[in-house]
């Protein structure tokens, strides 16, 4: 039987992880105004919310500056003119991905910097690359989590190596992602239950950063909660790259841990995410994200119909099969 | 383990329910045009759907014909008007609701109707009206299947009687409701587990009707069919009541069965349910009813906010709370 099966209960170490600046950045280029921010900063304290992302660590030689709002890279300066000196519960995180941040420079020693924990984002094949990061982090006094993404198109065999390599190294927390979202409730036992084998043997914990292509990012979160799952990913109104991610309010809404308030969580919704939603900013479940999660593709293609404002869903189905 | 864990199995005995016209009718008072009832009906048969429920045999000494759309009455010459004499796979059904519906005259024998399936709709306190009207059901020769509703707010010993009781009812399949989209995939395994030690003793299969009020409809329900749950519910671009009911589009593209076919399922969301949402028809996941379903109550005050087009989400969190 599930440890949480009863529904009444909560586990101390669930962790709730509010991903909405980085994730949601996907889908506007990071331009999100201070006062957005500030009052996401401020939900989450009020919410009971344990880690706040605030965006990318970019790598500034690759990425323009003037492209792309300050999450895309995320300067202790931009993070403090929101936080102060952040005396609250809530930690601070960014992601660096593998290829794509300069870290040794631009990541700054913790005592030095107003962010906790380090997010490394890999692919399979660079592993050993993020190995590397999480060891810098890690010597930096950082926290560090690490996602493998796009397990879904992976052999099992070759994940469960890289798993073994993680678990040696000294990262704190590994995340099951679901990058295509194709993953059923029942996919994420099983890998759960992978992944649980090596965090056990390393005293690592685990996470789930979930997408929603077919309306299952919070019923794979809460099956992962139930399987030993402690962190857990959730953005405001599901807001992220595609069909977006678990919703924030559905997962409040379901933990038990008195420590969580839905009202603040409903304010923010209410004020600032319909507000985003009014401007024009397109994200959500919608069928085009349901035919890659089925099909286990990227979701790209079904970002650039949706940037098209197509709506032949059909024809569309038929093009990514014909890709297969 | 789960029968269907395996993802890649179908079960033969797995039935897909289309319940579009009777679930969505509820929020335009069935007023469908006879083009989108005749398209429905087509992709039905086309998807490889197995039962497709018209609407509610409604009393009209009790509902008055001119302020709702046909299929709130459901005439079988209306019925024949779409399906002509249906030499298909399809089956039809309307749903007749307990203390709502004149069945004595208005259901007729089956072998003068296009009805296949009566499902008969009943709280927990009117159980003995079910079985009057499934034994009437049954005796005209029909298919019959029974909807417990709003179990979540009941007592499980009260419902393990009537469960008893429908057991020894000529019913031949006795339905999961989450009417108010309370319920949890977990709970659903637990309800499950209790249903279908009663439908074995008696020889009945089970049914699933889902609401999407925490966005679990679609994954309570193939919860439910790795259960052991048979007659799947669903509407095409979830409409339905409220939040909406698991989508078919999930569902057809979920089920391993080669008789199921998405692309004319896509083909129908593109064409007619995107075309009902232009028109200004309001369904699905929203935060009202979020909060209607973690607090376990009827959705009636959420469509009453909704109606109202308020969006003051946090208040009406408040005001449901204060009804407790």
């Amino acid at each position: 039987m599930k440890e949480i099966a009863k529904l009444m209960n909560f586990r101390e170490s669930v962790k709730v992880v509010d991903a909405t600046l980085r994730d949601g950045g996907l889908v506007n280029d990071f331009y999100f105004s201070d006062e957005f921010s500030k009052a996401l900063y401020e939900t989450n304290v009020a919410a009971g919310v344990d880690y706040m992302e605030f965006g990318y660590k970019a790598d500034k030689t690759m990425f323009d500056v003037n492209k792309f709002g300050k999450w895309k890279f995320c300067n202790d300066d931009d993070i403090r003119a929101i936080v102060g000196d952040n005396n609250t519960n809530l930690k601070l995180a960014v992601m660096t991905d593998v290829g794509r941040c300069n870290y040794k420079e631009d990541v700054q020693d913790r005592a030095n910097s107003p962010v906790d924990l380090i997010r490394v984002a890999t692919y399979l094949h660079q592993i050993p690359s993020a190995i590397a990061m999480i060891e810098d982090a890690k010597k930096k006094g950082y926290e560090v989590s690490c996602n493998i993404m796009a397990i879904s198109n992976t052999q099992e065999t070759e994940l469960k190596i890289a798993l073994e390599e993680l678990g040696k190294s000294p990262v704190d927390c590994i995340y099951i992602v679901d990058s295509y979202g194709s993953l059923y409730p029942e996919s994420i036992q099983r890998l759960t239950a992978m992944y649980k084998e090596v965090a056990d043997k390393y005293g690592k914990v685990l996470g789930i950063h979930a997408h929603n292509n077919q309306q299952v990012a919070f019923a794979n979160t809460i099956e992962a909660v139930a399987d030993g799952v402690d962190w857990l990913d959730a953005t405001y109104g599901s807001m992220g790259r595609g069909a977006g991610n678990c919703a924030m309010e559905l997962l409040i809404g379901f933990l038990k841990n008195p420590k969580y308030k839905l009202y603040p969580v409903l304010k923010f919704v209410e004020n600032y995410i319909n507000e985003l939603k009014k401007q024009g900013v397109v994200w959500g479940f919608d069928m085009q994200y349901l035919i890659t999660g089925i099909l286990n593709q990227h979701p790209r293609t079904a970002i650039a119909f949706t940037k098209d404002q197509r709506t032949d869903y059909a024809d569309f189905f038929n093009e990514c099969q014909a890709q297969e």
